[in-house]
């Protein structure tokens, strides 16, 4: 690797991001007349209508606007649309009965959905504890730190440990199989960890520290493969792997069959994933100040696993899963694992400085820049085949939304620098 | 076993807990100019003078006043006690700051040791339910709601379930070894069931329900022996077996050296420990609406390993500890395990209707009421030798009180008529 050919990524990087991806949303996402965001948009980038405002898609906007803005990205723009979806989550989504916010509202703020599920919950502290870095406003930590409580008081297994992830308005836990009340996840439990992250850093809060660390130890010793360091996606409450199923509340369309059933249900592990929990883990280390280096094989061993496994060096791109001993299941391209396998490898060369894995960055990032990206539009396909023509074609949904890609750009483009600096010595 | 024994030890009792027991604390315990309770007396009932109000005597005796009210005794004179107790605890002990109860007070109310400790926070939930059951005041259930969600947010282990039991003030987690901040044990999570039976009876709520099935799943599968279902004292966070030491902040006066040792520091059970878990447990059941009957061979395992080796069938009473395979460690006679296991054999009468249990029951009985009643007095004295000379002879102190002793007797006398009632039939 060298600096001009380093640099000039991080420029296309950045050149997306400011001239793209934020414009994208910051000219659409504002819903003047009834408060929140719009999220769905066909591949045109016109509102496709759809009448939900889901807790995932409002708080990954916010988050966006609010990180953009604390990376000083959007010439002041980004802070009231900040600004403006705190207003519609904390008047409009959050449950002022029994506390928590709603799962899935309508575009006029009426609740469709009044359950509580622990991936939105985790995404509201993470969203809300950004937005208070990002602008000072007290009310994101006040309200983050009211679900941390909700969650540590309704959701922890104090048996065997970990989170029960799906409850119904009052709390009351979901019954078993696809209501999901009886399964414990890698989404759930690495989720969690990126939010009390971002918590402690605002908080600065010992029992935010201590949970944050308690859910490292789950997600290292529970909850990843004992051998391949690969995410193993469910289980049962004791910690027995689950075979993979469909939950009746979803926040991602994966591939199951008509039955809800998985292909290889009990040996799949999804690339994207795993280079996301190992960057988020470094992430984690850093605003905990434990040096990642104390974890470097455990982080070589995740890393290799993609660049070896899930890197289509053929087409360029990230597959989308495969069995957790190597090997590739699924070669489409899933937009998301794009956006955090580039990240994730920047990582591993701050950490290991090894041209394997800036080979596999450069690959990754010119299958996006090449063919990902909706050139005119601004935002990546959801979805493509592995050779990389799109299969789905919205740009926003309440499952596809800015959170992967512009943090991604920003991730990206920060330690871009970092490794541009490094090789200035 | 025939019914006019059973009725005249039941008269026995009755007439102990009505004539000495109950009068012993009326007379003396209301702290009228500072609030709260006096708890420190001598071998003949009078004020020892000790400047403190601890928070263990302090919701023991609040229990000890709702529970009688609520059994039916004391003409109504338990109540006005109980209130006086609770305004006190309220007003005075509650950290209002931080949250929690303070561990230690002077009699003026002033705090003297503010540390959280688990083992007291578990008996203000445990007193402050009883005392709504006893007399609807609506502060006690608010209070006992607060000191559980402080314990579910602060206290769980979320890595390896259960709860952590030493804090400073602000909740922040003590140190190790001797500050127990690395230490988890039988006497806390037992507690924690108890307290949370009172909670879940007196809520009906489903949390409260949720959080005492995996507290027992905690006693049944991480604290108590695996094969002969005695109690282990002391455990380190992933449930490995700890030598028991002492902790510098105690609730009791277990004799170690003066290193802060045990003997047989790693294999050592205690009798009254164990029979108290057995009955607790079975009256959760009951409260939960599980039969006991389910777990019939457990009950069986316990009691027959008190029968067989805590009973002295030479001088009568319970012994203090011994090891887990069987045999006697300390033959001396501490009156809460006396108290603890009348209760239990009882409750080992009522599901397998044994003369065994009931010849044990009669041999502890006659012990405490020949021996360790302090007669013309009214109190137990708090240690004998074996053969039933009073050790120690304090009435009261912060660590003896009459929390056991009054239960066992409301405990025995509802027991005894069970059994009576089925020796009708």
């Amino acid at each position: 690797m060298n600096r001009t050919e380093v640099l000039q990524l991080r420029n296309e990087a950045e050149h997306h991001l400011v001239n793209e991806l934020l414009p994208f949303w910051t000219t659409r996402m504002k819903d003047v007349p009834n408060g929140g965001y719009l999220t769905h948009f066909d591949k045109d980038g016109n509102d496709s209508g759809e009448d939900e405002k889901s807790l995932i898609a409002q708080t990954r906007c916010l988050y966006t606007m609010s990180s953009a803005h604390r990376a000083g990205y959007g010439n002041g723009e980004c802070e009231p649309h900040a600004r403006h979806g705190a207003d519609f989550l904390i008047n409009k989504m959050w449950d002022r009965m029994h506390g928590g916010f709603f799962w899935m509202m309508d575009r006029k703020g009426n609740v469709k959905i009044d359950e509580k599920i622990i991936y939105g919950q985790s995404f509201a502290i993470y969203a809300l504890s950004e937005y208070t870095l990002a602008t000072g406003d007290p009310r994101g930590i006040e309200y983050a730190e009211k679900v941390f409580d909700l969650i540590q008081k309704y959701c922890v297994d104090s048996m065997y440990g970990g989170y029960w992830e799906m409850f119904h308005r009052d709390w009351t836990i979901k019954g078993p199989g696809g209501k999901g009340g009886d399964r414990k996840t890698l989404d759930v439990h690495m989720h969690l960890m990126e939010a009390f992250t971002a918590l402690y850093e605002c908080s600065g809060r010992e029992v935010h520290r201590r949970k944050l660390l308690e859910d490292i130890d789950l997600l290292m010793y529970r909850i990843i493969h004992p051998v391949y360091k690969t995410g193993i996606p469910q289980f049962f409450k004791n910690w027995e792997v689950a075979p993979q199923i469909k939950f009746d509340v979803i926040w991602g369309w994966d591939r199951f069959s008509a039955e809800g059933q998985k292909g290889n249900a009990t040996d799949n592990t999804c690339f994207g994933h795993n280079a996301e929990f190992a960057w988020l883990l470094i992430h984690a280390c850093d605003i905990l100040k434990i040096d990642p280096a104390d974890n470097a094989g455990l982080f070589r061993t995740i890393f290799d696993h993609t660049v070896d496994n899930g890197i289509d060096y053929e087409f360029g791109g990230v597959y989308v899963e495969g069995p957790h001993s190597g090997g590739v299941y699924d070669r489409e391209k899933e937009f998301w694992q794009q956006a955090e396998v580039l990240t994730g490898l920047l990582d591993a060369v701050l950490l290991f400085g090894d041209e394997k894995y800036w080979n596999a960055y450069k690959n990754v990032h010119r299958f996006v820049f090449d063919k990902m990206i909706n050139r005119g539009i601004g935002e990546w396909f959801p979805l493509m085949s592995r050779r990389g023509d799109p299969i789905w074609t919205h740009m926003g949904h309440s499952w596809k939304i800015n959170y992967h890609t512009v943090r991604s750009m920003i991730q990206s483009i920060r330690r871009l620098d970092m490794i541009a600096a490094n090789l200035n010595h």
